[in-house]
């Protein structure tokens, strides 16, 4: 989308690890200055995630204060560090199905970070911020039975399939002034359920990558969750989780809206 | 390899989940029916893993009785699931490394199935059985401090970067007559520390990739690391951790062996 608001169609094969790491950002917006790129018609196209095939998605738990308590837990002295399956990933505007078995399917609203070049025992917060491509809204959909009462480790309740819908936009760093200060809201059936905002991270962006740079090696196109504000269903009286048939309509200031029909696997 | 024990070129631009789910080793076999694979001389090439880019890896934890004793666990009562970032697969014969500032680095001999075909709540055993593309020699490297010291979550000691030594051989479903009679074995320096058999897993093959499918999606080129006998440093008296200089080696009866030279990140 340009500064107008119109679709363009960018010319490239696809937006993924490989278009990132091949500066394909600065490609992208030299062809826009030139005007090369067409203006498209969005009608009755379907809208995917705007990072084609993640090598991981890692994701940090319990980074809000508030989200901490209510899910019973001490704020971490560290972050905490849990893994999706790539392919969980999803369009924002595409169905989230409730696992077969599940009475306990969750929301997340988590602002994500999009890698663009290879990360590796980053030494700063600045070097962090530098390997950076852009930031998305994304809904770590959460089983919490699977997640919590089946053996301990929380992948089993994150994994199911549908559980990331990503975007509608990758929003390039250059256009996010301070990612520590963007509102974040959720609602399910036009009920406002989550409403947050990136300053009360436990752990910041920047720490949060260069964390994660000592553990594995970050590449282009992963994806980092960097976790929810309080609101969700297991925390809320009377655990109103996800039913087929609910609405999750979910924002992030300066990252669009998503909008998701729930539906039963 | 041929049964002769000549190394083939298949003439397939790789062997990943694209290869697997187009019928790729069928078309192999047919290829070496004809006689149609020139041999190759693998004189100074080297291995990689035999699988190219899985979607994910997935892990199970504490599936053999004597390894949940050493760890001071007690046996599962549903398979522990987590999981490993894909990109620290390497080849057989690469050099594993220790992380920085990692002291706790350890082995763990497991049994890999690698997925042929899509699985999603699958049924029955046997449903099981049939999604399986065959059976490769994994080495899950763990830093035991990373993994159980610092959250609780265990990715986060499991996804460092060369921490998946796979290979050397992808063997298919149909060369092996029951993956629960197979021998594993691991040497440190040239002592043997791991000595087990599939025959003791707590939850067998056929029951893990029923399970798992209940929970995500299981997609061809997917690899499932299936659990390790007791024998890991964690559990051995003086924790004796490696350390770079060290030699792993490690096999499983009909899948071939590794041998990982260990150095610092």
């Amino acid at each position: 989308m340009d500064a107008a608001g119109n679709l363009r169609d960018i010319g490239e094969p696809e937006i993924d690890g490989a278009f990132l790491a091949s500066g394909g950002v600065a490609r992208v917006h030299d062809a826009l200055e030139r005007d090369a790129l067409p203006v498209i018609d969005a009608e009755g196209l379907r809208v995917g995630a705007p990072i084609a095939r993640p090598g991981k998605i890692v994701c940090i738990g319990l980074n809000y204060r508030d989200h901490a308590a209510e899910s019973g837990a001490e704020p971490p002295a560290e972050p905490v560090v849990f893994m999706k399956a790539a392919d969980t990933m999803i369009g924002p505007y595409d169905e989230v199905l409730v696992p077969r078995g599940s009475v306990k399917t969750d929301w997340e609203v988590e602002l994500a970070v999009v890698i663009g070049s290879r990360a590796r025992y980053l030494g700063s917060r600045e070097e962090a911020l530098g390997v950076i491509a852009g930031y998305a809204v994304s809904n770590d959909v959460s089983e919490r039975e699977f997640q919590l009462e089946r053996g301990g480790q929380w992948d089993k309740g994150k994994s199911c399939e549908t559980f990331n819908p990503l975007g509608p936009w990758l929003v390039t760093a250059d256009e996010i002034a301070d990612p520590q200060a963007l509102a974040m809201r959720l609602w399910v059936n036009g009920e406002r359920r989550q409403d947050g905002d990136t300053k009360n991270m436990i752990f910041d962006v920047a720490e949060i990558i260069r964390y994660l740079s000592q553990f594995m090696v970050l590449e282009p196109g992963d994806v980092v969750n960097t976790g929810t504000p309080a609101g969700v269903a297991m925390g809320l009286p009377g655990q109103p989780y996800l039913r087929a048939g609910d609405v999750m309509e979910l924002e992030i200031q300066g990252l669009g809206r998503q909008r998701q029909a729930v539906g039963q696997a």
